[in-house]
């Protein structure tokens, strides 16, 4: 897919937008996120344009996988991370506000909460188990 | 590396363990999460024991990231829902529990908090920008 000129990520791949960038490879690039959850929390999107996870090729999809993997490898030995979140967001009703499908790469800090203020998502807690083998037979 | 005696998912990916499992490929199997975050909250593991994100073979990464973006497609179209967050937790401080790497499918319902509360795990907020550009220098 061609580049979106409303796209402020396909601005930064194509650097008609200025960011951080920690590294690139020929399919994605990773760069600083601006509002992060913890020190050096990064972005890797790929470099064409796919609105998200339902619409981004296999080949960015693995690209852009890879990549973040690398990043995190980086965040343990250079920022000291304790450990490190992916997230991805698909879809406005999943929190997604770009809409050019990005990775978040979140260092983690433990015993550090001026660094990190992170809370899981939801509360784990044991399902019904009848409703959890229905929506797996639904998923099947 | 081989299966891992101790670890519950390799002993799933053995069949000596229960689980509902929703799709198998070659690398990778998808069965659901029984402590769910939402309704048709799954799991996608590699069939080889890997540790974490840190650890997994290039190949069974893209193989994982694959088969939660086809998951992610059914729970839109299969049980309706409204958006879809990946997550991986990478080490005990990052909320891993369970050794053996896993990302999360965790379908979203808009506008239905009996079936979805969940919360972003931090506030957006812009960061201190001199803060970022030094954290992206570690990182590049
Ligand atoms: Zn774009
Ligand atoms: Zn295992």
């Amino acid at each position: 897919m061609p580049a979106d000129p409303d796209c402020i990520f396909c601005k930064i791949v194509a650097g008609d937008l200025p960011s951080t960038t920690i590294a690139e490879t020929e399919r994605a690039i990773a760069f600083m996120d601006i509002n992060p959850g913890t020190r050096g929390h990064a972005l890797v999107i790929p470099r064409e344009h796919s609105r998200d996870l339902l619409e981004i090729a296999p080949d960015d999809l693995a690209a852009c996988a890879s990549l973040a993997q690398e990043i995190a490898g980086r965040a343990k030995d250079r920022l000291g991370a304790d450990g490190v979140n992916l997230l991805n967001c698909c879809g406005a009703d999943a929190w997604q506000t770009v809409f050019h499908f990005h990775l978040h790469v979140i260092p983690r800090y433990k015993d550090q909460p001026e660094k990190d203020a992170l809370r899981l998502p939801w509360v784990p807690a044991p399902g019904d188990m009848d409703d959890i083998a229905a929506a797996g037979k639904e998923l099947s």
